[in-house]
């Protein structure tokens, strides 16, 4: 099988690298990084059985679009876009999964890209034209758990769980910085507390414009808890939640 | 100089263990440890030149009038509880100088107290009784910066940056566990953003109870931040608080 990698980030860069160290037959599509096996025109992607698209949100559609005059219709296509609705919404000429690694850091770019990102994580499969099992079988191999669900599903869990948290963190490392005493004093809990607001700039704003909607609901549903938290018993709610967060892990 | 620690929990304990390590004459006294130089009766402090007092919040009041009766009046005492103001309120027979070591982790207790604990830690000293030069001498010895602030600005600057988060974590978490979904496929981001969550629940309660009007006009601020960020030039935005962040380590 060969593979084709669409953009060398973060995630492009360790799906490269994971799949070179498997012997995969594997290229990269990439307008920034050379090497073997690496090119800049998106026809070497033709003899392709399978073609990861992992370039920055507000460039996929494009390149899913610019993909359709390339492929032939038995290639199998996923992207890794972290949001999964506006991906979702035309059926494509060749076999597309959408699809999205719960992985990364707060760092960018192929220099910061690793083999084993993707190890121990769950992989969501929004399979809304179709299944394919190669793609599982290839999340499988990366060491991740494929879990299914609907772009919806999916775009609403991904509000609640990583882009309300970076705005909040975000919110909080801004309220915080107008106290100069506050960042001086400041230790790890607060450190962890804000390293979402190290996210990519860019990717953040993508997914704030896109999933605003699931974001603005989200956050309405924080003031709701936060209420209900510090407006009735105290103890008794947060004994219950660090409970929960154990047993989540 | 001979020292004593009042109550081995992960503070306590990590300043005790330090101490004995540095090879002071230290003694302890707690309900819960045996051990060599570990005592149940507070009487032993008596010929102690310097006492660090290190029991839960809502325990300390009551210790630091207990050690009224028992301290000569040139014993430095200093307390380590999260919040200053409601140990200032009242000047002492012996030397009372408030503190509060910014420095812990999200588990509780002698078990998981350990030598180092304080090493770049920043450690708050609001001596509203005067100072003392072995107090910052300690400090420095266990490997902390001494901050000298007032009790009002520590317990304001604390919301900012621990009691406000804190509770934000907590609400995040609980928020997000009311749907299945997003709690299966949470990774590392949301794992950090909701650490907080895990603090000792008896201490959250302490501070959440004695320091709630600060902790309420936080989130008032927080609450305007966060309706700022989303309601005007989001990316010029976070790209500053990214650079403000970066700087601040």
């Amino acid at each position: 099988m060969k593979i084709g990698v669409v953009g060398l980030g973060l995630i492009g860069g360790s799906i490269f690298k994971d799949l070179k160290k498997l012997n995969y037959n594997v290229i990269a599509v990439s307008n920034s990084q050379c090497g073997e096996g690496i090119y800049k025109n998106y026809e070497v992607l033709k003899t392709c059985d399978f073609v990861f698209v992992c370039s920055a949100m507000n460039k996929t559609l494009e390149i899913l679009d610019k993909l359709e005059e390339i492929l032939p219709p038995d290639t199998v296509v996923t992207d890794v876009c972290s949001l999964k609705g506006f991906v979702s919404k035309k059926a494509r000429p060749y076999k597309f999964v959408p699809s999205h690694p719960m992985a990364g850091t707060e760092h960018k770019g192929f220099e910061n890209s690793f083999e084993g990102l993707f190890r121990g994580a769950k992989w969501v499969i929004t399979p809304v034209f179709g299944e394919d099992s190669r793609l599982v079988e290839l999340i499988e191999e990366l060491g991740a758990s494929p879990v299914i669900t609907t772009p919806e599903k999916h775009d609403e869990a991904v509000a609640l769980i990583s882009h309300m948290p970076m705005v909040i963190a975000q919110a909080i490392f801004k309220t915080a910085a107008e106290n100069p005493l506050a960042l001086e004093i400041a230790a790890s809990g607060f450190r962890d507390m804000t390293r979402l607001a190290m996210s990519n700039t860019e990717m953040a704003n993508d997914m704030v414009q896109i999933n605003s909607e699931n974001i603005q609901i989200s956050i309405l549903k924080l003031y709701k808890t936060i209420g209900d938290l510090t407006n009735s018993d105290y103890l008794e709610q947060i004994n219950e939640i660090k409970l929960n967060r154990q047993s989540w892990g």
